[in-house]
């Protein structure tokens, strides 16, 4: 079932029921942009652009929803019947997922009638929002433990069920190699791992006898989490089983508590005392891009991390300053005066080049050596292309990742840059700015 | 359609293969809780818990599911028969919606056999952790403006459009008016609030063309947006179109930047002068309980404010230290004793007496002029009573917040109180841990 159309502020209802009596049906376009970075964000990555399309696509009002709108909340009959035709005719440019988007650069620009392009305002903010927020929050675990193999453990903490399959799919971007969470590793194809909780060696007599059945059950894929007692000990009856039962495949010990850096390497140094170099050391709890820094830079021998809370939530960061502008109508720029919330007026586009980006109006010239953002991916409703797979978008996250400069990747007080505004903008920026004068009657 | 059995993390189908396979089906009791509470919160409000009855009576694999766990992660068949007749028909205790809650004290209580309880870990812990998150978060604006009108407009920004329907309701139990957002309002019964975007002044030749047009099409619900181009010119504008189009009912002016103080005074004083009294000063932008505070400290003449992101998201605290642990196996007291994590054994009960309240066992007495906070909600599976109403959790908020002791209700650094343990429950622990030490081989 696609989302519903009644996802959505009732503002947007209000203002789309005023536009259709009036017929004002000129084309809009507004600009989905973070107007200001978080502090310990040196960079975005773009995501949420799939589930947006889908949305747009399917874009319409169920007669129940109509029934309930009219009954509840009061609209009349012809704004009803205004609603029920209402549909996603329009044109969407915007920023590939996976890509680094920086301050006041548009994700998203959409082009329709005005009642429909308002409308949608609240879905497509939100999910470009929260899952962006999500991408650039993993893409520094990325960075910090860029040759370990990352994993998705925040289901449990996530804000909600369904934020949890968006963290799945936006850690996926980033390069996370697996994900816990079972349906989203189902929806969108992704490697599912996980290993066993305190409660199941506690449901045994002794740690070994836990250890024994897990492993006698699952003898391709145990990882055995030794920190319930001592961890040391567990370690050791750990490799006690595995000699015991001749287990080769898949195996690893969790550490999710303590000391990791230590613990790391006497359980390393256990494993290997052992003979059992290919058993894998995996370390969790509560941990984020800068204990992974900490780890890594330390060397301590861990070979993966299971990523939890603080990532699923972006916990130092939970949202971004993300706005929805209109910036055309009718043809005519517009921009928005009030202090300290100012926007740029016209149709944009971003220019990537050498000496960083260039924010510019869409139908501007492409400098020489540089490389537009924006690309249409809508055009009277309809994908302009095939559905973009996370690998495509992966990719692009790992040559703009590889691009960065240093300043911008650094994990502490990293330094965004910013994109530089064209001629040509700052002239329309100059003339529109007169114009609003002039309506809010101060000129 | 109910929520799939999927939305679990592998290792819960890990452990609960291993329980089925070995016929481990005893009964038990997980305790779900908070541990530490965020700097900056005095106590939680409970909230989640009707969306996890709702997924519990109706948890079970379909067979869709069944056969991609088969195909995609090599459950084996015996496995997947052993998952095909998995039902929740345990028991649950909890504490209802709306209700106070400390650290350390059970916000739910469920006993199974261990595979279910194990299997419905995630889902539970993600919607008691979220939405207590928001409710206890949504709690401190109750705090800073009891009578004033809290309207969540935290749509856009929510960690997802799911995660906006929970703030909708969590902000409704502790007693805002209202919601911007359509769908919650009509899936939880809410008051639906909305005034109209700098989008649709900006759309009009001018903001007296655009405030005319909206009241003419919503005579009866007109809230203007007042700071398009310039406030104090905008109250002007907008007094002058009450009075041109003789408008009476539900009107309103809103501020959404600048000096919300000075604004307010000088909005208040424009209305008041032109004889319009009853017309609402609301106020918006980026306000979190601190902003609302200060701002009814200083007397600023608010009416209502909207709350978005900040309180959305839960900006300051966007996570709780929940956890799900098991305290009864088999009859068997359990405990965890991993430093810095450990926990107290055994099925518990909270009562709340004069004094604070005591962490207990649940077959305890209820000491005299005492209440038992947990209460039983589901047996064999099935709900013990109908389901509770937003109306009644809010109810329960009220009187708890009512009940709250001052150094817990201050919104600048609050001191929560903590249960003080029962005698029984900590001769309980003492007793379980030297079975844990045992068990781990050092005793």
């Amino acid at each position: 079932m696609p989302p519903s159309a009644l996802l959505t502020d009732l503002y947007e209802l209000n203002m789309a029921a005023s536009y259709l009596r009036r017929g004002m049906d000129q084309p809009a376009t507004f600009s989905l942009f973070v107007r200001r970075l978080p502090p310990g964000r040196g960079f975005l990555v773009a995501a949420g652009l799939e589930p947006c399309l889908a949305f747009l696509e399917d874009f319409r009002f169920e007669e129940d929803e109509l029934e309930w709108l009219g009954r509840e909340l009061r609209f009349e009959a012809s704004d009803l019947d205004a609603f029920r035709e209402v549909r996603f005719e329009g044109e969407v440019w915007a920023v590939p997922e996976g890509r680094v988007v920086l301050a006041n650069e548009p994700i998203l620009e959409i082009t329709a009638p005005i009642a429909v392009a308002q409308l949608v305002e609240t879905y497509l903010l939100n999910v470009i929002t929260f899952q962006t927020t999500i991408a650039s929050k993993a893409a520094r675990c990325r960075i910090a433990a860029p040759d370990k193999d990352l994993v998705d453990f925040s289901f449990r903490r996530t804000q909600g069920t369904d934020a949890a399959m968006a963290v799945a799919r936006a850690t996926a971007i980033v390069g996370f190699a697996a994900t816990s969470n079972v349906e989203a590793a189902r929806r969108y194809g992704l490697a599912a791992a996980g290993t066993m909780a305190h409660s199941y060696i506690e449901s045994f007599p002794t740690e070994k006898d836990a250890f024994r059945a897990f492993a006698e059950d699952h003898p391709t894929r145990t990882t055995f989490l030794v920190d319930t007692y001592d961890t040391p000990n567990g370690v050791r009856t750990a490799v006690e089983i595995i000699l015991d039962l001749g287990l080769t495949e898949r195996l690893g010990v969790r550490l999710d508590s303590g000391d990791l850096d230590a613990l790391s390497r006497e359980a390393r140094h256990l494993l290997d005392a052992a003979g059992l170099r290919g058993v894998r050391v995996f370390a969790s709890g509560g941990l984020d891009e800068l204990d992974l820094d900490r780890l890594v830079r330390a060397g301590a021998p861990i070979d993966a991390f299971g990523v939890g809370t603080r990532v699923g939530v972006s916990a130092d960061a939970p949202f971004l300053d993300s706005v929805y502008k209109l910036v055309e109508y009718g043809g005519r720029p517009v921009l928005k005066l009030s202090s300290a919330k100012a926007t740029a007026p016209g149709r944009k586009q971003v220019f990537r080049g050498p000496d960083g980006d260039v924010l510019a109006l869409r139908d501007e010239q492409t400098p020489a050596g540089h490389e537009p953002l924006l690309v249409p991916v809508m055009r009277e409703g309809r994908r302009t292309g095939p559905r973009r797979t996370l690998e495509t978008a992966r990719a692009l996250f790992e040559a703009d990742l590889a691009a960065l400069p240093e300043d911008s990747r650094r994990l502490a007080e990293p330094t965004p840059p910013e994109a530089r505004p064209s001629a040509a903008l700052q002239d329309l920026d100059r003339r529109a700015r007169e114009d609003a004068l002039r309506r809010a009657g101060v000129l």
